[in-house]
């Protein structure tokens, strides 16, 4: 269907538009990720904005590109939060991201993930266990829950699967420090919301944008040894991120 | 009026003051913010404190010796903290700074800002856009503005343009990696506050915080070319400043 | 009682069993410390979360193997939070970790101090000012202070003085510049945390892991010479601390 040269290329062109529209990404993100997910944004060329208060939430998102909902530090101001943006981002018909973080400790914040789904997020992007969460069912396949949905899902970990019931693709990119610096599943969320802003189809957004991030990875910790300073390195790599560079690392299958 | 050596060494005196004074700042600034606020101000030797707890608010600003009031990530309880800061730093006759972002995505936050403009603070720093949100008309000057209102205005960008309505200069330090940092406007902000606690002078104050930075992105863009690692460089390049550098690099006219 | 060999092979042993043991921390703590604790914990092997919403903070606690509670950027949600973080800790046995942030600034934050060591911490770390501010008593010692509430006390700085009562030592490990650096000492009590979920005495897990941070500050002072670097050099310098480094460099008396 794709060979890895045309993704790397798909890679290459959102990473360039990005850089030259600078999409605004409006960010409904925990805490502990607000920080770093903005500075991901800013070093691809997008605008992030992170607001959550209820007098102004649907301003910022009526003005933004995409949207990124992120459900880590989940709280009640942060529900109402969601539902602000949700509404200004179906009246704007913006594409957004749901990151359900931390579902399978938090049956609570499960629950709430199960009604956001039903909002049809145009990606959804989770790792193995929280999608087991969500689902309730250890043997359900990201595909069939992608097409019963109607919306991109990608499950992220070693290998990212990616998915949208008919199209299915495995990214291989990465490097493991990328798990041990907080926030970078959030910060990869907010990159696929950024690429939704540039491409139209948002399979190929998000797979774009895992892509990117995958082997801004793996350059960084060609430098960059241990997570303190990899942090910063993969941020770097993400800046100067190239086409070569894409069309040598690229690993899809 | 003033040569750039004359600024240089106000900057590096103003430096030196508050690394031998330890001034403490307390900071109402948005979530995104606040870490990096908190270490550019330490690097430069002064103590931050960042609650915006009701119960506790006054007895922090009462024992601060600057006040920083930041509006990102504005919410009701944020306010309610301006407020109750506000009146401490009356009470006790202590500078603060008024940092009004992203004012031009959010008519609610601007009405905000233009109510905090009345209560004076001793300084305002904002960039073109969020003037321009503030004054509904992109024709005022900024001398204008601040004779009006009796503060001193620093408008920020590739050049910062820093007016009490009397004395007027541009400072033309900095590097462009520094917009690519999230938070760096805010910290800029926060270094700002210290310097009015050690500069009874707000005018010179403003001047002396700006070109510190500015400065201190430039030393660090040299061994730093990418935002990851020049985030934590302009951190460095602040903590070990000296006179020779400011010197050789003020750039004011 | 302990000659510093067999402490650099605690801390070793204890550094070891986080990594291969994986300890989940819950941790309550300000938002300027959130990022830098998680990832701190990351890099040492621990597996953070930072939930303070009421509907799901006691799922997160029963499923965790620790819990900080820091009072940092305290607010009355965060107060809600602790309670219900108390019972779900005293309810599993979980270990628990109080750092008094800052009480000496905040009267209403002293008191509220002075009521959660009533219900026991495992370990109370802090700094001096701190636990002046706690006592209201500036000649009471640490040692009769843990032994009147069967704690254990660690009081941090230059040299850190650990008791329990019956047990006291000085860890003097460490490097200046780590109190240039924002929530350094937050992200200690977290470590503080993860040790007492793989050692039992938490009398030792407590000089484990304040041996372990302060060895990482030395080994990345030797590369970092200024707080920016310094603060991810540590982070380095943590996920890599080896036996060898730390039989060289362990300071007990």
């Amino acid at each position: 269907m794709h060979a890895p040269v045309e993704f790397a290329d798909l890679a290459a062109d959102v990473v360039a538009r990005i850089k030259s529209r600078a999409p605004r990404v409006h960010c409904i993100t925990n805490y502990v990720a607000q920080n770093y997910t903005a500075n991901v944004l800013l070093s691809a060329g997008a605008i992030p904005s992170m607001t959550i208060s209820p007098g102004e939430i649907a301003a910022f998102v009526a003005s933004a590109d995409a949207l990124l909902v992120n459900l880590g530090t989940f709280d009640a101001e942060r529900r109402a939060a969601v539902d602000a943006a949700l509404d200004a981002a179906e009246q704007g018909r913006k594409p957004w991201v749901l990151d359900p973080v931390f579902i399978e400790r938090s049956p609570a914040r499960a629950e709430f993930a199960r009604k956001l789904v039903i909002r049809r997020p145009t990606v959804m992007r989770l790792n193995q266990r929280e999608f087991a969460a969500l689902t309730g069912n250890t043997t359900e396949k990201p595909q069939d829950f992608a097409q019963a949905h109607e919306i991109v899902v990608a499950v992220t970990g070693g290998h990212d699967m990616v998915t949208d019931g008919r199209r299915s693709v495995t990214v291989s990119n990465g490097d493991p420090l990328m798990s041990v610096v907080t926030a970078m599943g959030c910060a990869g969320s907010a990159l696929v919301a950024a690429a939704l802003a540039v491409e139209a189809d948002p399979w190929l957004a998000t797979n774009a944008a895992l892509i990117a991030l995958g082997v801004a990875g793996e350059v960084a910790a060609k430098s960059a040894p241990a997570p303190g300073r990899f942090a910063s390195w993969i941020i770097d790599a993400l800046y100067t991120l190239d086409r070569a560079t894409l069309r040598e690392r690229t690993k899809v299958s």
